[in-house]
């Protein structure tokens, strides 16, 4: 096993512009493992509740990924329903149904603790900790989060992000977590809190990096239509650790390329409902992607 | 000559969370003139008042700019007054005198009209039209327009922009233009209205190129301090158009990197209020920064 992902498989209720669709697949944990299914092997940690239908436990195998760590227990899946208007930036949550994932605490099974890449997603600070004391010297850790453990756990938090090599957080986050309202120094601040690369998600403005030494600025891939952006940020990441567990380098230069395949599965993933554009694709539609940013971004020798 | 450019001189009064400026000298054409005159010879059309200082003329005389369409006439100069928060995106007008600029006649002098490069600032569409009837046959002309002509002179918008080869404006304009929330969508029925090229200027996250067969991304250049964004936009165009005059080239490949030329102008001119940076750049600076877009959007071959 290349990568160790631990975050949320849920139901997801969402409404954007064209078109909706009900308690259909979704969670930070879901979106991440299958994006980067395409990239290295992958071990899912998460929880779910007896609702949850073996078919989409097929659907995250079928994807190649390991499921052993899915916990089912008594209670019902986590949801979450929320809403997009033309500025797809935007999600209004409309409704948090936590279930059985407020009593989650993350059990990594014993041979996912040698997996040399570790996704933590957007889940409370402790459990992100209490997943690093299971783990056995990962070569990077990588994290998300969000303004509700900012502002609730800003402590625990703190003290996570010493021990996270590559922080992937939202542009408000990056702000919000520094007090600053400049990007540029607030990431300069937040690289003297631990991680060595940030990575800033911008939506549909793209992302990016700083590492202290070089920044590197990323655009989004110009779709006609974003169907539906829920689970473009783990998309995003999986494409990112997924390339870097690939090809085990974690040079400036490799970081760039990861974050443009990043890019270009975060596009994929919003072309449709659910995982159901992540789940279809081939190898070939991933590298003329790429290409395509190549052409998107390139002003020299053209 | 190489461009004539036309729109306002002004005085402007500005304040940023960063300090504040009292009617110092601003205007689209002054900021265009002083960033394209890096590049190429550029003539100015705009008229000011009795109140206008000479001291002005010559800073814009001092960057080798041609001001015998710069009409001084009765009554006080146009002034704007704005206030910019930390989302320096956004410009708050808390005050507009249009003054002499209300009766603005533009009369293009004779020996300007044989200029291949025409850049029309963001005035009323009539009095873009109407220069566009006393010039001679230009090579390129290129435009910037806002939301109170989209609103208030929509047709004779729409005439004009069939006569405009490089259309210039803001992200917002070009939804509001084509009535289309969808960036891509919007900028394709843009296309349809005229312009060879369209440029969406995007503020600190950059600007993107459409020209019906390809797309550009570029960012914009992450600085730590963004001291008054006032003129970002007509600096920007200054050193795009001056770069497209300089080389003669109105390739796609030319045009990318004119829009880095572009993007690396605004980048000075936002590090001072009024044209104190724009008025004070050297060859290697601009080259430098240059280099420093290369290395903010290169990731392959690093």
């Amino acid at each position: 096993m290349d990568i160790l992902a631990v975050g949320s498989v849920a139901f997801d209720s969402v409404e954007t512009p064209f078109g909706k669709a009900e308690e259909v697949l979704g969670g930070s944990a879901a979106y991440f493992s299958a994006s980067a299914s395409y990239f290295a092997d992958v071990g899912i940690v998460a929880v779910v509740g007896e609702d949850f239908p073996d078919e989409h436990i097929g659907t995250l195998k079928g994807r190649g990924i390991d499921t052993r760590g899915l916990k089912k227990v008594k209670g019902k899946t986590f949801r979450w329903r929320g809403r997009y208007d033309y500025d797809l930036n935007q999600a209004h949550t409309l409704e948090t149904q936590m279930n059985v994932f407020s009593d989650f605490k993350p059990m990594i099974p014993e041979d996912y603790r040698e997996a040399p890449f570790v996704f933590l997603a957007n889940i409370d600070p402790e459990l992100q900790m209490e997943v690093l004391t299971q783990v056995r010297k990962p070569r990077l850790v990588a994290c998300d989060t969000m303004n509700f453990w900012i502002e609730g756990k800003p402590g625990f938090l703190r003290k996570l992000l010493k021990k996270v090599e590559l922080l992937v957080i939202n542009e408000a986050e990056v702000r919000e977590l520094a007090g600053e309202p400049g990007l540029v120094k607030a990431a300069k601040k937040v690289l003297e809190y631990g991680p060595k690369t940030l990575i800033v998600k911008r939506g549909e403005y793209g992302a990016v990096m700083f590492n202290g030494r070089s920044i590197f600025s990323a655009p989004a891939y110009p779709l006609e239509d974003i169907f539906d952006p829920t689970g473009a940020g783990d998309s995003f990441a999986g494409g990112l650790i997924g390339y870097l567990a690939n090809t085990n380098d974690l040079s400036d230069g490799n970081i760039r390329k990861a974050i443009i395949f990043g890019s270009v599965m975060a596009s994929f993933n919003v072309e449709a409902f659910s995982l159901r554009r992540l789940i279809s694709l081939t190898a070939d539609d991933i590298e003329s992607r790429y290409g395509e940013f190549k052409r998107l971004t390139h002003f020299e020798d053209i």
